[in-house]
């Protein structure tokens, strides 16, 4: 696994690289047939995956927000070149390049790279969760405690509708919607956050395959909406990623929302 | 005005170096009665202030979010030490000084210091919006407009309820809740974000007075939750702040929220 650790450390490089060049400057973007945006950062860190696995690897298959191959391999590289690339556009610096080694549907290696604070967080199943090389923890905090923190994500087609689910939980926690999963889900892996409820249905595997490992990893847990573990090659049911100290309970009161 | 332009400058520069020396370390913070949260960087910032414009200016009076003097003067100093310290405190880089010059409750200097982008906003009335020295505007999305975003705060006992607010307009913009109000209105004064509802009624003043003349020098136009023009120099009925262009029909679409 070391091998392919390190081979995703070689596209977040240039990932970080790229994000960097490109933030808050003029630069071509478009919008996608759900209205999301997309720009050509994306595309550029989605398209140098595509070329160094189908070199590295060609046994292997890629699945990306923005482009994928049409093999079907049980070894996938699963990819959101850029998550949160609509708080990207707008120059707001919590976006994170997120990259999972996914087999027969369950993350392996994850690697998500936050460019702005320069810090690279990353697991390999079963040997822990590390930013920059250091352990990192969730932290221990119950729904309800001072400084729990709820991030949600939320859109207008959303087969979930978490605005609904944060409204009942406002009592019982600080929220917070900053634009990106998967730097949410870092902040629950290194012990800031405590929850991240995420909507996401279609391809919504792409955002959550390497944060889901490194949460897990860090101590924490990670379900669909309805408390199952799921696959991450396909669509998802949604993801409820908590400290997994409130977990069930947070499944129950969210319950109306759906 | 240019010399408290100069002074704002003077404490924004103490704010920045207080804001990015403790970010992401190991602070002592403190959570308030209405649970949030303070840190020692908000009270060292508040301070300082308190005591140059005391030593400076011994006929202003100060109105921190975390420390005011108990003056009541016509010239007052109304500074939020760090707009977004939840956000800072869980090391999301997204936190904001404020500071405003306000006589007879309007705003006439604003600084608004973004220490991570090193950016630093300013105004005074009349002359226009500036970042790091270069003219800033709003953008002209209208609501519905592809990439039109309205971030918007929230809290438990929050008197306007902008979670059920956002609910209704879900369908006509991309929805964010950063944990900054007045780096959200930076936002809007650089032309990125459209709009933002902030729910804040007593002590708001003090995240609000730099955000509301920045805004409003770049373009946008700021009220109350009931389409009034307001003081800066007390409480709140909360804030819509926009570029300018959906403004009157926000108000009409949010009155269900209260």
């Amino acid at each position: 696994m070391k091998e392919y650790l390190d081979f995703a450390l070689e596209i977040a490089a240039y990932a970080k690289k790229e994000m960097l060049e490109h933030f808050d400057s003029s630069f071509t973007y478009n919008y996608k047939k759900d209205s999301t945006v997309v720009t050509e950062v994306d595309q550029s860190i989605n398209h140098y995956l595509l070329e160094r696995v189908h070199e590295k690897y060609p046994d292997h298959s890629v699945l990306g927000e923005e482009e994928s191959d049409s093999n079907q391999k049980s070894q996938v590289w699963v990819c959101d070149p850029v998550d949160g690339t609509g708080v990207y556009a707008d120059a707001i610096p919590v976006s994170v390049f997120s990259l999972a080694y996914v087999v027969d549907g369950i993350p392996q290696v994850g690697v998500v790279m936050d460019p702005f604070l320069d810090k690279c967080y990353t697991a390999i199943r079963g040997e822990g969760a590390f930013c920059n090389g250091e352990r990192i923890h969730v932290n221990e905090k119950h729904l309800g405690d001072l400084g729990y923190r709820i991030n949600f994500e939320m859109w207008n087609d959303a087969k979930f509708d978490t605005l609904m689910m944060v409204h009942d939980l406002l009592r019982e926690a600080r929220i917070s919607s900053i634009g990106s999963v998967a730097r949410s889900c870092m902040a629950i892996a290194s012990g800031y956050f405590s929850c991240d409820l995420f909507p996401g249905v279609e391809h919504a595997n792409c955002d959550m395959a390497a944060s889901a490992l490194i949460v897990e990893e860090a101590g924490g847990r990670v379900t669909d909406f309805y408390g199952n573990t799921q696959r991450y090659d396909g669509s998802l049911q949604g993801a409820i990623v908590t400290n997994g100290v409130s977990h069930d309970e947070i499944l129950q009161k969210i319950k109306k929302g759906y």
